[in-house]
């Protein structure tokens, strides 16, 4: 059924970075047609077939996207490396081909190696959709967190972002960088020296921690303690002290400042535990905000 | 949908210890209906999403949950700790309200601490199924097989049951003895001295293993050797002599008297081979009803 | 809905060996019918529930029949040992014999020990679809490679079919044989001493490389090197270097020659990259042909 290769292109979502602010705008109002829908099942894609492809584990991502393909109607086809042939030695590449082979619809892929999506893109004739790849983009991860900023403030142009975390291996900062700058909102960075990303320098300002939190968005990142080497390691106490959003620091928040992450949270460290569920967090509401627009990206990519 | 704490109280199943004798009554007899139906899919929730959040892995329970629940219809969402984000330190209670935020209308939950879920079903608004809690309550494990005595006994009341082997350990012994006494049969235990519960010595005796077979019902527990520490250990072989119901001792039953086992089985430790398979055995019966019995309790917590 | 032990059989699939060629003709055939229809879902297994038990893993091979059977519109449980209570020393023969107790209609099984199926399937009263067991049979793998032949070339009569590296730990190399003997198709052998399978010497020759790469169908085997002893481990280049088709030997094929694999592949070892995705390769085209297949032997087990 797909034919040419811009309407591959159309139907894929590899990155935000590419893709118009149009666009991105048009999955976020196809997103709130989702959410606004009564009923729960809306079997709008039947007969297609959906593989998620999980190189790289998440139960959040997996379960939101699945949710989101099953409340469509589609047919749902799951695998995770850990239960997979991957382990043997078939690459990647092979896998999706595969897949491919047997007549998916399209292509949920996370995977860790960064690059790789994209080299596949292009061998692959089917749509494919980035659950997150290395350090590179999380495109849906980003389009939730502007749907939910825009279902807070109206509209994204002008709004204040802070990103305070381990800037340098955040797909989630990344797609979320280049997706609300499109919109013109102001994105700034906090990070410890050893989480700061040298290739984003150029697009938005590292600020102390001070200034950071006088934004209309806190967006705190969960540190990757495992990605870091062990000579470079902030305790967890003292990340929390310098960069964690603590209690103290959430109540110094001005009124209409909303708290959002992207999950897992470690609590009491990036992110005190009373905050995660306070008044200002928006964080259970990301992940609910999550399934219509996997709905609406899983749309495109697989609508008849 | 949900609306008030005790409409989700009416929906969850969290132990057979707070349940009503008539409420346990409702779900043998809606088990009953369903077993009855010619129809193997009948779509009553069609619309309605089940989550299979397993913290400990089960092949046998999980089954048996999604079975019952796309026999209803339902759509389905399944994950294993092994598979998840639990690994990398997600707690229990986020994954569940993440869950809870995308959607779900109902969580089947098995795990190993003992009290999580209690506090759980406090702090989330969707109805929670428990599939097994550490050595609390194993309820439709309970009611599988009160379901199995009623219908080779007629009814319950004064029905002698003999639950013997690791009852310390065994939340399908605590969840059995809180029904079965609800409905005035007589429990009794038979255990070695490192396998006996103090919490429950006040509720039923423990016997000797001659006596114990006396009995209408003997139930055989789960030895979980891995459970015990190194020096308190029996060797298999020990064991089965003592408390394992071998063919010699199957031999000597009434011959009204019904053999059940949880299972997985330890074929040759707590019961014999050739037993599981006997014409008193009722341990693959079990199995089968616990579809139906899974049906009544998915339908009560997902019905429109 | 099974009543008799030849019905039964005539629903399993176990192996080739036992199959007549007019019982394989029309699965064949089925295939072709299913290939052919432009509805990709079409349910005519809708209230009928297909159980696959990976006791050993694949990706690829579950994915193809979960594809066929929700093409069919089953009801589809997986599960792999991995995520099984088969870790806790749950016997193979238990775990199909409680997933028959549930009601499963038909158990897709794929297992590591030899000769176990066999014994499985004379026991339990559900057909069995077998997905790979040790080194004996992988039916619907040589069905799919009959139907990529045929396909081809028209008929298997006389066809010159050459399977060449580790005969002796190959289900496939098996399977293929029994099958494509009944058609009159010629099949040779080709593979080191140590990869020689000693019961099939009297059933098919063992030629050299050079004689091996004449034949219609060239069929290379993935080299299970972690399943030779290490004193015989050839090294990946050696191998390759003896029996490997790389591009160098590709290019000497006739142009009718055709080049299959069972995939996974290992690139560069037994088959060189460039090689996979030759104008002769058929090993995509064979993994989409596998669904077809997989429809066919899905439908025969559970038809109503």
């Amino acid at each position: 059924m797909i034919t040419t290769a811009s309407q591959l292109k159309e139907r894929s979502l590899l990155g935000l970075k590419e893709l118009s602010r149009n666009e991105i705008e048009s999955i976020l109002d196809r997103a709130h047609y989702w959410e606004s829908q009564p009923e729960k099942l809306v079997p709008v894609l039947q007969s297609r077939f959906a593989a998620n492809m999980f190189f790289e584990n998440s139960t959040r991502t997996r379960f939101s996207f699945e949710m989101a393909e099953k409340r469509l109607g589609a047919q749902v086809l799951n695998f995770s490396a850990a239960a997979s042939s991957v382990e043997k030695g078939e690459s990647i590449y092979d896998t999706v081909r595969t897949l491919e082979s047997m007549g998916i619809d399209a292509g949920v892929i996370r995977l860790k190696p960064a690059g790789v999506l994209q080299e596949l893109a292009e061998k692959v004739s089917v749509p494919l959709v980035n659950a997150g790849d290395g350090n590179n983009e999380h495109p849906t991860q980003a389009l939730l967190d502007l749907y939910t900023m825009r279902k807070t403030f109206g509209e994204l142009k002008g709004l204040r972002v802070s990103i305070i975390g381990d800037i340098l291996h955040s797909r989630v900062a990344r797609s979320n960088l280049w997706a609300l700058q499109k919109f013109g909102a102001k994105v700034s960075f906090c990070a410890p020296d050893n989480m700061q990303a040298p290739d984003l320098a150029a697009y938005a300002p590292y600020v102390p921690m001070q200034e950071a939190l006088q934004a209309d968005v806190v967006m705190m990142l969960r540190v990757q303690l495992e990605r870091h080497a062990e000579g470079m390691l902030r305790s967890a106490d003292e990340y929390r002290e310098q960069y964690g959003l603590t209690e103290k620091r959430a109540a110094n928040l001005k009124p209409g400042t909303i708290i959002m992450h992207p999950a897992p949270v470690n609590r009491n460290v990036e992110i005190d535990s009373a905050v995660v569920e306070s008044e200002q967090s928006r964080i259970f509401p990301q992940m609910a905000n999550g399934v219509p627009i996997r709905m609406a990206v899983m749309e495109r990519a697989m609508k008849l």
